[in-house]
């Protein structure tokens, strides 16, 4: 990793986590476990979305979530939106980032948020200045980045006239998702080149799914790429709406593994990430959790 | 991955895959694996080991396998050796390949082969000279390369040694093993970088296990570093004798889904070496395989 001192590790496990879990957790296990998740040194973490509560009931209690988690530890709380209602509901809530959802390709885009791409970056430039308005961070995710669920290939040519075209209203950062868990490293790093170039001085995070064993390469590509901020959940939670057999987000514990081992520090304890992993994965009823940390044990000894 | 036009995969799923699990398979069924491997296209396969069948109970029936295995194919088929004895049954039963191993480190050396590495060094001598004097090709694995379960860190200089030891009978291939599923891509540009400035010309082969999920990442870091033969087993079966509850080689398909993406071409069907190794998950009881490309499906439509 050459030079490389750090990365930052947003923990997306209490939201992009639970939000594909068939089992619905009450209030009080999520906070624990942003709780659990803080002690292990967690200090970026993407707690809820505001969306509908019939289209994804595990985060009807968005709200209860942010009036519940501890606001003294130096925690950014980060709430999905994905429209101006959404975006109204997180202010109230109190969040410190607000993230918006701009999909490569036209089919996914009007399945998942209910409408076409342009009128989805319409809205980017509405939600980015009223969040900024009210204080608030904002990241532009670009769904999809990497392969499509529907439409296949996703030619690097569609993310980079997404991000070209966002920047009217600048993002304060920009995030690729390999949403569905396709791509390899030689994506990662052409597209980590293309943003860039299109973007200069934005700061890029990417987001991994581990649903084809993908996930850990592409994240060590992105940090060799100059990529400082990675996605990531505890215990792997999360499954693919796309191949309902398969795993989530890389886990928090295996990446940070991985990231030690190679020289690079996040500010995570990894046996507390790992057991905070292994909790959550208890809780929705997991016989073998997606991430191996756990399981396996560190090596040599614990990390830190 | 650049220049890189294609790696070979040596499929090890019927020896070191079938090795640890706890359900003993008979020889008919080890053999329909086998075919089933070779109509996806695999050319080279570590079919058995020779070893006392009170050590390992699953490669008891070695001969019989090696019996029933269809010779007209092309394929090579490659039989583990710890000593004389298992070479010289090796020899009996017609395998194309041998493959020695000497471990890393001495306590790991002394608990798995029976001997220190100073006697694993010396064996390695007459049984390639043997070997060789028999017309068969022999192969010589450095195990725990990346890390020993027992005394932790493995310094890349014992590596350097154990290799540079190895060169008075020199090996036709040498291969390196993350044994227990701890290394990272930066131990394996080092560890490859070492091997090629130690025996230059000798082809490099790696092994990984994905038992913290670091495996993928490092296959594809050796074939960055001018590896072109990897190890692994389909269905990703295979447990790690020192974490039961972790999982075991990196998977066949997972790896050459990868690949493909990458542009490296394996000679593999993505599509029947995933069956191959669904079929045998199947056999061996497992409800959630391992590898992810049968769960997950191939993308963006099946890939060669």
């Amino acid at each position: 990793m050459g030079a490389t001192a750090s990365v930052d590790v947003v923990e997306v496990g209490p939201r992009d986590g639970l939000q594909n879990e068939p089992t619905v957790l009450g209030t009080s296990t999520k906070v624990a476990y942003i709780e659990r998740l803080i002690r292990a040194g967690a200090r970026r973490i993407e707690a809820v979305s505001f969306v509908h509560p019939r289209r994804v009931p595990q985060m009807a209690d968005a709200e209860a979530v942010m009036a519940a988690v501890p606001r003294d530890a130096g925690v950014s709380y980060i709430g999905l939106v994905l429209n101006r209602r959404g975006l109204d509901r997180a202010l109230a809530a109190g969040v410190d980032e607000v993230n918006y959802v701009v999909i490569t390709t036209e089919t996914f885009s009007r399945r998942n948020q209910g409408m076409g791409v342009e009128a989805s970056l319409a809205a980017w430039h509405d939600i980015a200045a009223a969040a900024r308005a009210a204080g608030v961070r904002v990241s532009l995710t670009v769904s999809a980045a990497f392969g499509c669920p529907f439409e296949g290939e996703v030619p690097s040519e569609r993310v980079r006239e997404i991000v070209e075209r966002s920047l009217a209203t600048p993002a304060d950062e920009l995030a690729l998702a390999d949403t569905i868990g396709v791509g390899v490293p030689r994506q990662v790093r052409d597209l980590a080149d293309l943003v860039a170039r299109t973007a200069p001085g934005t700061p890029l995070r990417m987001h991994f799914h581990n649903t084809r064993n993908t996930g850990y390469a592409n994240a060590l590509a992105a940090v060799e790429s100059g990529v400082r901020v990675l996605d990531a959940s505890a215990g792997g939670i999360g499954g693919c709406p796309f191949a309902p057999a398969a795993t989530g987000n890389i886990a928090t514990e295996d990446l940070i593994y991985a990231l030690h081992r190679s020289g690079v520090r996040t500010g995570l304890d990894l046996d507390a990430t790992a057991a905070a992993g292994t909790w959550i994965c208890e809780r929705l009823g997991k016989s073998e959790p997606p991430a191996m940390l756990g399981r396996a044990g560190s090596f040599p000894a614990p990390a830190r």
